[in-house]
């Protein structure tokens, strides 16, 4: 089964062709609009389908005994550790947050290195803290790619300085133990620097983990293709993730190029996707004679 | 004497009516355009004046005997000295350069932290650097104040950074050698990271010193008025600067609230105007008795 719209490029909601197998569409989503202004319902009727069919595309979960998704690792790990193949352990789970901090813009040639208050360099220091923390704890993977500075002229102080947080790790419990760490050293930052600190949540998920018998399943099935069995921690969403609501799942990662993902230069071979293949016969043959 | 356009706001070249009393207006300005396209030449014309006869406005150096400038501190020193007025000792040389450093952008939940090659981290130690070496050398500021991040979005490893970098002193060797320490911290981590950096310099003025007999004459001035007399750099540039062209010259500051300079909150009081006026007037009271 091939699903369409796992991105929610389009109307923003991800997962939309899993959802509806699982029967999770909700009603609001009737009116999320494109970038157009031409909403979900009229795109879908646009294409000859109707979106109060949508249920009707739900499957039973007693109709079904278990889910295996391949897909690229989107990462570097397999390529680096020269596997084919990798079985997931878990999908990771996510929290999102904006901070802003407040200090105080200035001329740069006037103001003494210790009379100021640098938003930009209070920043610096916390983006460093989310790394050197991170980097301690494996497991977890914490992201600032996001940062907007003001008033961000060439002779001014930064004043306020605005950036992201993106927290991910298949243990729930770790991610929010490395987050606190991390929130707490914001706040010594921010005190130490007599500036400001704001945040709000934008995003939260928890972990998806991977059904055991089907990942033991999967793990037997790459032995017996020859392949030494790596398993990892997928970062990224996957529709697993909604067919979680339904049965148990669990996922095959295939080697791609330099980690690279979402690109044009996206790639993999034919000898791997051979591999893959080929665990994927083997776990479902081993499967249907359990 | 008050100058007009000492900013350059709407041509972009500093010092324009100082420079014509020192007869350092350059043929080329002719042409500078305005954001409407409106040359500095017409500009003239239209308020009456005419470009060619901006020479005769030069002062031969012969008829000056020196050149005071009375300026507002524009930083917040005097504030929090508690003094009215300070001397000044020299207007900084400055130095501004734009780096670029360049990473690997990446997937922020699948690239495990130990692979990464973070560009906005990397510009984070940087920054940090530029702080701490600057701390570390009174005499010098130096300044980020501004930085452009990509792919700049929430849930992606930062690829490519630029950020400026504007250093000044009133001590041009000693700005080199604190520039010279922070561009070989940069190198250091551009190579622990494993990325590229690149630079551009925008920006060269040397310092310009104040007249030492003008200068202890304001300091005289100053006691005189019943004032400890506080001798600083000024971290921003002057008209003072294009008069030492042809004679020598001296600055007062006066206190300005909150360091706050360009910005509708700038502010000085009564007293602090008449305790200036005073110096100035006892201090060339004794330059004409010397």
């Amino acid at each position: 089964m091939g699903f369409c719209d796992e991105e929610g490029t389009r109307f923003g909601t991800t997962l939309l062709g899993s959802r509806a197998l699982t029967g999770k569409w909700q009603e609001q989503w009737r009116h999320l609009k494109d970038e157009n202004g031409v909403s979900l319902e009229q795109a879908m009727a646009n294409f000859g389908l109707s979106f109060d069919a949508v249920n009707s595309a739900a499957i039973p979960p007693t109709d079904i005994l278990g889910y295996l998704e391949l897909h690229i690792e989107q990462g570097p790990v397999l390529e680096q550790e020269n596997l084919p193949v990798g079985v997931v352990s878990a999908i990771a789970g996510a929290k999102r947050f904006n901070f802003t901090v407040e200090g105080m813009a200035g001329h740069a040639g006037t103001v003494p290195m210790s009379m100021r208050r640098d938003a930009l360099c209070a920043s610096a220091e916390m983006l460093l803290a989310v790394e050197s923390i991170s980097l301690q704890r494996p497991g977890v993977v914490a992201t600032v790619g996001k940062i907007e500075n003001a008033p961000n002229g060439v002779n001014v102080i930064s004043g306020r300085t605005r950036f992201s947080l993106d927290i991910r790790s298949e243990d729930d419990d770790l991610r929010d133990s490395v987050l606190a760490e991390i929130l707490q050293k914001f706040d010594d930052i921010a005190q130490a620097r007599q500036l400001t600190l704001t945040s709000e949540q934008t995003h939260s998920a928890p972990a998806v983990h991977c059904d055991s018998q089907l990942k033991q399943a999967l793990v037997r099935g790459v032995e017996e293709s020859g392949i030494a069995p790596r398993i990892l921690a997928s970062g990224a969403g996957h529709d697993a993730m909604a067919i979680a609501d339904i049965c148990p799942v669990a996922m095959l990662f295939t080697r791609c190029k330099g980690g690279i993902s979402h690109h044009p230069a996206e790639s993999i071979t034919h000898e791997d996707v051979a591999a893959s293949l080929s665990v994927l016969y083997k776990t479902i043959s081993k499967l249907k004679h359990a």
